[in-house]
């Protein structure tokens, strides 16, 4: 990988200022105003793929957003790397939190800022230049085959059809994601379990109109208060959920197993500093790296009901929603937990309000093998490049499709990385270390020559 | 009054004309982008009680909106009769639940539909006609002055400073105010208790940023969930309020009392018909017409956190807020109710997170007396109108400005309202009823009949 190494050495700033045109289009999936914005950047990474050399790129529909799809095959007799990314983004908003606008890059502190520098516009776009170094240098050692995707912050829910429909097409060896984090920057890891997801909305209506709290006030059900102690009883005292079969399916580790999870490095007071927190808060009796990783939760993403303008207007309104979303741990299913919580929500409520509730995607939890070549190889890839044996890691994100590449294509997927969790994913300033996104683009290319060799 | 009739009856067209005029300007009091429409609607009034006949029109300047002064003295030695009301109105939004826009008044089902319509610019227009009809035709039987206020939905603060600035302008006999409403239209009622109103906002804020769900979710404290379990802790099993001290000052009525105030024609079917209710929810052992009238409330008006927009977002929000009032009766304290919840909320607030009570307009409980020569004088005339001996009534609305008047004007007020509770005030599709609006034009100028001869 020598000509490839020092080709990557000497087109560093090419692929930054690539990755900034990327970064420049607004993909937002979450919200129809950017639908052209989406298509703009699937149009802009097939035009890249096929600068790089791969072949047979297309932008293959879908009901929604365009999967873009190259390949370059080598020689048929050679394992094939399914490479898997997203090109679509988070929505940006609360805009006025963002230090520079989030759809203006910018390197500063030696960091991308951008929506979608990291997650997953920045660790994708390595895959890309890596692909590219070893095609143009002759120095590919097996078959490749990239998918991204439009719609994983949306739940992905046309990626499983097309796994399906493109089974044969789609046939390799192993799935090559970067679309998660590592422990440190001198503490590469890779991450072999991953939460899985059930996000609801909810809606609570009391009256068929607003009325006058004065007036009404103390009489009638007030859909905020309602909600709000809905919510509230959705955990005890303890912070454990109170769901009915909740934690029916979920995978206790042993008391090995907790060790070995706590072994890697973490400073409480630290986490508590970097983040600007009093304190830390969660389920009684297991620990932070715990609670993030193999324990799940239920978060309020938002809520919003009644006058939320300037000044005070005395209203008792109509109703009241939020958006609820639940981690998932082994074994529990996003389906099963969805209807669980729904059941449970419709329950709860009082006589005196009537509750809908609408699932949005879900996702399975997963855990990915340690135990195979490709894990092998991206293990020594990375002690390569770092210096530094990486760590198996569990993460509290989700990524729902690793459980679609399992039971549709039959791969196990590696989850190759480079982010920190100080990257600010989802969150205004996300951003991306230069050193993590030149550092992927070096690494990758000995994932691909060691796989090769040890297949 | 016989003159005075025939031209209310001959000018009815016209009256409801100029009102359609007042009611198209947009004279919201909480939202500073209608500040030039809330001038507008001060200067609109000014010109109608000169043309009136009243003398000294102008508007007054405070620190806020301007306050409409008029005044028509006939006699010094006979009682004047100081008349409020107000001309700004409360926000419209939500707009897209109007059947007609909110500033485009229409007359539908015999009603006036707009913001404003009731509440106030409707029942104080009915004074500057009812005003206009005596003088013109010479039969204004004692003095009056008018102040027309234009911060009465955001607490009024400038109204205090201004009477006890013109103490000696503003010497009066009683003050007449029309901002209430009567049982129904075939059992008139004039309000003898009003409940009043403490009102703040709070904010709960967790990290320093929105976090990612997945990365974080499970132990770092969710401001959405923890803000809540601090507004369902509110209230107990029974929906009686948990803040220390909160009962304290509560005049308990006596069991004749109780028993009297229920004797009011109420239909709980209807109620909840009338409000598409599935059921009632309340503080245990009250009964409905006494929860709205001589029990203390609390109640979220607005609540904000998170994603709140179109599909799914997997965040963890840095914060969530909610504005949050409470109704107060006799003999609790607006200043010290507003102290105690906030020292509470603060108290019951996790290590986990920071919180913020900021307080808003308040004011003070009031009961008017029944036995005054304004309220027999008041009593007298809706019974020549209506042909019905008015009840007196408990509303659950606050008037803040009643107690004003009463510690710096030593002045006893007649709540002389005309409006129903089902007039939707502070909701989309506030009307007013034609007979409503006729009515009281009608019989205001009793009111100054019986009070001139019985004072």
């Amino acid at each position: 990988m020598e000509k490839t190494q020092s080709f990557i050495a000497s087109n560093k700033n090419r692929f930054l200022n690539e990755l900034f045109d990327l970064l420049r289009i607004p993909s937002v999936s979450a919200d129809k105003k950017f639908k052209s914005d989406v298509i703009k950047a699937a149009e802009f990474l097939a035009q890249k793929l096929m600068a790089a050399g791969m072949d047979n790129v297309e932008l293959m529909q879908t009901e929604g957003n365009p999967i873009v799809y190259g390949e370059k095959i080598i020689d048929t007799t050679k394992p094939t790397v399914l490479v898997y990314g997203h090109y679509d983004v988070q929505p940006a908003d609360p805009y006025d939190l963002w230090v520079s606008p989030p759809f203006e890059p910018i390197v500063r502190d030696e960091k991308i800022w951008a929506r979608g520098a990291c997650d997953d516009k920045g660790q994708t776009y390595m895959h890309v230049k890596a692909i590219e170094s070893m095609i143009v240098n002759d120095e590919l050692p097996c078959n490749v085959k990239v998918i991204i995707e439009g719609e994983e912050e949306v739940g992905s829910s046309n990626l499983s059809p097309f796994l399906k429909k493109y089974k044969e097409k789609l046939k390799a060896d192993v799935v090559l994601i970067s679309d998660t984090s590592m422990i440190a920057n001198d503490c590469p890891s890779i991450t072999v379990g991953l939460r899985g997801l059930s996000y609801l909305e909810v809606e609570v209506v009391g009256c068929n109109r607003d009325l006058h709290s004065g007036v009404y006030g103390g009489a009638v059900a007030n859909p905020i208060n309602v909600l709000c102690e809905m919510i509230a009883s959705l955990k005890d005292e303890n912070k454990h959920i109170t769901i009915a079969g909740f934690y029916e399916d979920v995978r206790e580790l042993s008391a090995d197993e907790r060790k070995a999870l706590n072994l890697r490095p973490f400073n409480l007071e630290e986490y508590k500093k970097e983040l600007k927190l009093t304190d830390v808060e969660g389920e009684k009796d297991f620990t932070t790296l715990e609670r993030v990783s193999i324990r799940p939760t239920v978060d309020v993403n938002g809520i919003w009901g009644g006058y939320i303008g300037e000044g005070a207007k005395t209203v008792l309104p109509a109703k009241a929603s939020a958006k609820i979303s639940m981690r998932l741990v082994p074994n529990q299913q996003s389906q099963k937990i969805s209807e669980l919580f729904a059941t449970h929500f419709k329950k709860i409520a009082p006589k005196s309000v009537t509750v809908k509730v609408t699932a949005h995607h879900g996702g399975e939890p997963v855990i990915t093998p340690t135990d195979t070549v490709a894990y092998r190889a991206a293990a020594k890839a990375m002690e390569k490049t770092f210096g530094i044996v990486p760590l198996p890691g569990y993460e509290g994100g989700s990524i729902p499709i690793v459980a679609s590449f399992e039971t549709i294509l039959g791969l196990k997927t590696v989850l190759f990385g480079f982010g920190l969790d100080t990257d600010a994913l989802h969150s205004p300033n996300e951003n991306y270390g230069l050193f993590n996104f030149y550092k992927g683009i070096e690494t990758i290319p000995y994932f691909y020559k060691y796989y090769a060799e040890m297949s």
